[in-house]
């Protein structure tokens, strides 16, 4: 369901504000307000609905848990904004942990002055993104900051989920002769947020592609189970950040085919026309996986089967030689060492 | 242990910058760098340890998973900091809800130009904190947004505990006859804060009074289980809020005596000073328990032999006259209404 049926099922409810004020922070009649008015009925599941401070849910076994804090500028971007970006986001960390995102909190800082328009948009965006991924936000919390001490909005979302029971997902299993696998084509969401990016602006059809995985990854387990060794999406950092770290952690060399990469030609160019890398600009709707080789290639396949893995390729293996490095071959045969993204490429990316 | 032992124990590594910048919140060499030159060091603990995107434990059964993004200002404050602020606020939330709490994920928003001094010092508080709570930080997040985009630091702590075998909390169990106490002295902490607050600064030896709360509650529920009906802590809109929150959820009344409310000397007379009632002045280091008439007595003078239940009180009585209803009566006689807070007394109080 995307947000324009969402709007027209989910209307904004008639209030006697149209900004966000210090008072909807206050915790009293205001916050009540704020959050009775719309907020809990749109997100309404029985352990919301039970309005603790906490929630209270069973659940057994292995458990992942993940935080993070959402500051993306601006806001509403093309492909999305902040409110779907928050829930995929942590969704997907889950799922990369091997886990079956299940639970999650959603925390709000508000700037003064917030139009309720603005914050319900993201909100349907919100309700939209958990029920595609499956994940009920269960617990949350509101603050308002003063006009120019916040940026419209922050969320920060944290997530529970169950350790699928075929996961065996660590750095400590990687071993030489592991595949390198991407789900879909790199750096669209960087280039995208640039593209609108206030100082930087200029013409592109380029979407960020922000999305949930966890569908996706829970069929490769189901699958392939402990032959896969490793899930990691390249957000902040890129690719390259990501490889460096996964090289640093188990210790192996990692060698990667720069014409194997997948990028949409037009985010190549805007990439060339900003003198950028595509291997550090910073993707949402994409993860990397490290698997045995033998299952390398019907594990692609299989991710070739879905929506979001349509682009999926092998781009390198995991070797002995050059140790904690990872080695770009080029288009045209030359070799270079690819370190980790140094200082910051662009702010505030998600 | 206290800050200034810790800073002995824990000086702040030699680092080749003395401010958050843009960078620290890259992802990339800058973000490692921060997190390596001791965060990590810290905070240690074996599933932190992992480094991965989201922490893996094992737990069974009934949890509790609740979340709080923090805000106060100023960072700094009479008797704590943000840090410690944002570690009790979620370990109180968590037991509240009549969980142990157990882990904690822990994400910052930095503001470009914080001091590294300053950061350090609210690290040390948050691991003094976590220490005493007994809760282990497992997984985090950083990020930074430009200078006049945030204020200095907000930090999210979401938590996870496990409900107490004996635990029955709920507004559904509150009934008629049962006692309303209050776990210490009230409006310490709103009141510290507002002395030291920008345009309002006034004379006071007034501390906050922020603590973790988990293990007094703990030996509460060891002692008199589901006796104990709720459990609530009156931050933001104080102990009036949170009366009127109970008395609409349960649809049933309470009268509290104003005789009966513990509060400092020194806060109320800030308090007649500010024009302030302090029954809607925000707390930290208080609790409220609803508990069945049989054991309140008991349960009064357990609580009184734990240092942070010291001034621990009843307070009033649910009844049904009145529902949905809470009625002080005053140390004259007389009787009124006590409504929820309306609109802002300060806003940033947590």
């Amino acid at each position: 369901m995307n947000n324009s049926i969402l709007s027209l099922s989910c209307p904004m409810p008639k209030l006697d504000f149209d900004v966000i004020t210090l008072g909807h922070g206050s915790g009293g009649v205001l916050t009540n307000k704020l959050l009775e008015s719309g907020v809990f009925d749109l997100l309404k599941n029985p352990i919301l609905d039970e309005h603790h401070d906490g929630a209270i849910f069973e659940l057994d076994g292995k458990l992942a848990f993940s935080t993070d804090s959402y500051v993306i500028s601006p806001v509403f971007f093309p492909g999305g904004n902040i409110g779907e970006l928050a829930i995929n986001g942590t969704v997907n960390d889950l799922a990369m942990c091997g886990a079956i995102p299940k639970y999650l909190s959603l925390s709000f800082i508000l700037e003064e002055g917030l139009t309720m328009t603005e914050f319900w948009e993201i909100l349907l965006s919100i309700k939209a993104a958990a029920e595609k991924s499956g994940i009920f936000i269960v617990t949350g919390d509101t603050k308002v900051v003063e006009r120019g001490k916040g940026d419209k909005i922050f969320i920060n979302t944290s997530g529970v989920g169950q350790l699928h029971p075929k996961a065996a997902i660590s750095a400590k299993r990687v071993q030489v002769g592991d595949k390198v696998i991407v789900s879909g084509n790199i750096a669209t969401h960087g280039i995208a947020i640039m593209s609108v990016r206030e100082g930087l602006d200029f013409e592109t059809s380029i979407e960020s592609d922000t999305i949930n995985l966890n569908h996706t990854v829970e069929a490769l387990l189901d699958t392939f189970g402990n032959d896969i060794h490793l899930f990691r999406d390249p957000t902040r950092g890129g690719v390259a950040t990501v490889l460096n770290e996964i090289a640093r952690d188990t210790k192996l060399g990692i060698n990667i085919q720069q014409k194997d990469i997948p990028v949409i030609e037009e985010v190549y160019g805007a990439c060339e026309l900003l003198g950028l890398d595509p291997l550090y600009v910073a993707n949402e709707g994409v993860f990397m996986a490290i698997v045995s080789a033998e299952i390398a290639d019907d594990c692609l396949k299989k991710l070739q089967t879905f929506e979001n893995g349509q682009n999926a390729a092998i781009i390198g293996e995991v070797v002995s030689e050059h140790p904690r490095q990872v080695v770009l071959q080029s288009r045209i045969g030359g070799k270079r060492v690819i370190n980790m993204l140094v200082g910051e490429q662009l702010p505030r990316i998600c």
